[in-house]
């Protein structure tokens, strides 16, 4: 089974960037193959210690290799340490990412753990690329040493929330703060890419997050949106949207759709705004249950049913979010992220590139533009 | 102490907008005074009934008259339920705007119980509103039928968030979907006369909504927003601002300003997730609470910790949302407000007026608009 749909790309624009050094150094032969994962062991509050362990940890579970960039004198001991792991390799990459630099960093730092990554995407040698690094500094990178997906004009960053049965997915999270409204359908391709990939859901609902319930509510860009969405076919070409309507902040965890579309500046801060709040309402609950002996006490008989809804609330058990769009896909984990978070990251890069979801995005977004293009 | 800074308006907008039918029905002669709050007794899931109940609760913790506006046969056997409540009247209105009316409802209602509460306000009889209407129908009326005052180019809607020691004031939290960045800079004037009238807060710490925490971060109306806030004195006019830079979603919570100013699309989404994610942590926690026996039982040990969490997370304890920059404060409460709820709204209202917050906001925004007008 083929797992990675591009073909092998033309080395001119790797050479150009890597400045005329050195050859980049190889992947071992044994590991040259489709089903790669290229992990930045670089970046992240804990890396590489902790990335290290996440990544050995997926290859356990894993048949696709994984391949660390980063400097082979820290990571070969980290490595080492972890056991026997035949199905993870390092690349070198001298140069890495602080997690206070931005999307400048892209420029700057050709030779960084994370645009080694990408660089190993661009030569086909690996089909998806995970990051714990500045979400800024990644986007950035990515965006400009992969070639984005034909029909998609800038990729967006997918996440997925907490809601039963299913999840549902919010694109974009933060990608691009002023995106024109057509590129809103873009994104609905790639969030039902996603959602059939990542979930196999066949046919995912698609929401507009604005304000108000009616098409006609919601600021220019929103109401725009909402016109071009409500065509079926798609005007710009793809595959048809079921297209459920619009949806307020307040359906975010109601699990009405599977995917919900809106700008990166949006979405963002509604992400971050869940998030805080699930984070003051667990601090709050502390507070309330530590505030008596009594209460004290009663937290006993619930500590099961409390970590279950914390396991719920972390982003972690989530592997982190999706740049969707480009010729790979790069799963972004949470700065913050330990082992587990990064093995699930690490798993999640897998089921993507397995799940084949860039061809799946080429599908929904390719044949009807060609149709359009009719004269 | 002249509690209603606004002269006594002239009445010809009101005449036309009567449509030349009756005279207006006058408010008792005792209760004419520049410290009544008129408030919409047919606006609400719940009113009239846990309307006039709430109005009357307030009414009897006030020394303000309160005009109750709607169906006289029908609220005055409501208001004789209550018992004696001799600062409590009523004014006619014949119509009123259903729950489900938008903004439409402003120019077909003239004679809404909404409208006629707005009226009072025009007559210089009123000095502040409150209704449990439809907030698009309220805002629209409000819009239509009072004076914004000068240096405010549209009115902004502030809501309170509980976080401690002291709340935090959002604002835009819906008016406007698509302000101009100079809006922004009003809206922040709006928010500091809030926070300085309602809780005492000398000098606000205001924050800018965004993405990103540096001053380049975000989409093209908050970059621009980020740069006329940080104009020390502003450019357009009025009293300094005590900038302190972006604040995220994240952030909302976090009291780490008085006042987070936003565009009304923004903070409408970013307040619904905010509350949905609340109501989402409560009902999961309820779930883990319920789940087993044990956990049951523990549950009785903490109901105390357990309400006063709830009651923090619950939006009635707060007032409502405040439509904010026209001639009088417009309090909005939740549409689905009880008695409770509409007493802590009437309670706002009359605070806003007494606190002159009207007056604030012409002195914040008006005497250097002149001086910038300078040729």
């Amino acid at each position: 089974m083929i797992r990675q749909p591009e073909p092998p790309a033309a080395d001119t624009h790797d050479a150009e960037e890597s400045g005329g050094g050195a050859p980049h150094p190889a992947v071992p032969v044994h590991a040259v193959a489709h089903n790669l994962i290229a992990v930045d062991a670089m970046g992240g509050d804990h890396a590489p210690a902790e990335i290290v362990a996440g990544a050995v940890a997926a290859a356990r579970q894993l048949s696709n290799h994984i391949v660390l960039t980063g400097r082979p004198g820290v990571l070969r001991p980290l490595l080492a340490r972890q056991g026997a792991a035949p199905n993870v390799h390092i690349v070198p990459a001298e140069d890495s990412v602080a997690m206070d630099e931005g999307a400048l960093a892209s420029w700057r730092r050709p030779r960084s753990s994370i645009a080694v990554a990408c660089q190993l995407v661009r030569r086909g040698q690996a089909a998806a690329v995970m990051s714990a690094g500045s979400t800024g500094a990644i986007v950035a990178t990515a965006q400009m040493r992969l070639r984005p997906l034909p029909g998609v004009t800038r990729p967006a960053l997918a996440v997925v929330l907490p809601t039963r049965p299913a999840p549902t997915i919010l694109i974009d999270a933060g990608a691009i703060a002023d995106p024109k409204p057509e590129m809103l359908v873009q994104f609905a391709q790639l969030g039902i890419a996603y959602a059939q990939t990542a979930f196999g859901i066949t046919e995912p609902r698609v929401g507009l997050l604005t304000i108000g319930a009616e098409p006609g509510k919601g600021n220019k860009l929103a109401r725009r949106a909402h016109e071009l969405l409500d065509e079926d076919p798609p005007h710009s070409g793809g595959l048809p949207i079921n297209f459920a309507g619009n949806v307020e902040g307040g359906d975010l965890l109601a699990s009405r759709v599977d995917v919900i579309v809106t700008d990166g500046f949006t979405g963002n801060v509604a992400l971050k705004t869940l998030e805080g709040t699930a984070g003051f309402a667990a601090s709050q609950l502390r507070q309330a249950l530590g505030g008596t002996r009594a209460a004290r006490i009663g937290t006993l008989f619930q500590r099961r049913g409390l970590t279950e809804l914390a396991d719920r609330l972390d982003a972690e058990t989530y592997g982190g979010a999706a740049l969707l769009g480009l010729e790979a896909t790069v799963v972004i984990a949470h700065g913050a992220v330990r082992a587990r978070g990064a093995a699930a990251a690490c798993l999640l890069a897998a089921d993507l590139a397995d799940g084949r979801i860039t061809e799946r995005i080429r599908e929904r977004l390719g044949p009807a533009r060609h149709f359009l293009r009719r004269p």
